[in-house]
């Protein structure tokens, strides 16, 4: 499986491209920041991210898209931004119908550290490590996002079989609601 | 001058356009309010709003687009989609060259009704009476996205010209700072 990893933002957005093999075993095949000035026009910094994520999904082609999720709560005054640069990224993906899947930061960090508290220097040492790389990827953005394709990479499989399995009791649960309505029905006529 | 008012959202996204004349006379043209499934995927969401802006763009060929700036720290469960759906439409903005303005609730508040701080019923009441319509527009969503529209009117052309003297005044600077770097080279030497 190939994966997209985005650790979204409009100053630097972190874009990595990661393949997994069999097992655990995970490779980088790119890895890039996309950098917008901040004084530039917003609409023009969303359209440079835009730009650029399609241009990698053109031509890597990934399976998935994995972005990090961000939170309202930290970093108030970027948080928009990176919610919006997230937003045309999981937009280009739609557009050529790749999944697009969210993780939260303490995912991506037990992911790839074993603990979800893990801080910056921890994630980017597993993350070279876990990757075989032979210098540690800068800067911290890069890092992050292979850490997030990486986490994308060994827990996408199982989300995707927890999703079909609840998608498969709720229609057995559906089913069997609507026997026993039937059997109601059955013993009212 | 047309001004296409957006008031952002995933689940219902307001859209107005309305037309600015001599003075304050301001006329709707339009306003509709786009919904998503808030069941549906992500990138699905973001499609559908991106493809409905596309649209109003295309059709309505707006001179500027004005949307509400969202905040983090208001309603942090819907701020992140909110801040998605407001960054796809800025990009279809953009990508028509329409110049995309931001103004703040409490900016759009005080210019229909006085306030910063109106409420709601306050705000439908002034923006249908400004626009001189029969009916209060329903939901919420269409008579925000119709105030910041009105919002934008008022408030663009003045925001444009500070703009430009501010520019000017850097560059005044900017001018007066060389000379005076060239006074002091002449002086040494």
């Amino acid at each position: 499986m190939r994966v997209m990893g985005v650790d979204p933002g409009l100053t630097r957005c972190g874009i990595a491209l990661v393949e997994s093999g069999r097992g655990r075993s995970v490779t980088a095949l790119d890895v890039d920041v996309v950098r917008t000035p901040s004084d530039m026009e917003l609409a023009e910094r969303l359209m440079r991210v835009y730009t650029q994520a399609c241009h990698w999904l053109d031509v890597h082609q990934p399976d998935a898209v994995a972005i990090e999720r961000v939170f309202a709560q930290n970093q108030v005054s970027t948080a928009m931004g990176t919610a919006q640069a997230g937003g045309v990224i999981a937009l280009a993906a739609g557009q050529r119908d790749v999944p697009v899947r969210f993780h939260t930061p303490s995912e991506v960090k037990a992911a790839v550290t074993g603990s979800g508290r893990a801080d910056k220097a921890q994630v980017t040492m597993m993350v070279t490590r876990i990757l075989g790389m032979q210098t540690k990827p800068k800067p911290a953005d890069a890092a992050d996002a292979l850490a997030i394709a990486i986490c994308h990479c060994w827990r996408g499989p199982m989300m995707e079989r927890m999703a079909e399995a609840q998608k498969k009791a709720e229609a057995a649960a559906a089913r069997h609601r609507q026997r026993i309505a039937e059997a109601r029905e059955g013993s009212r006529a």
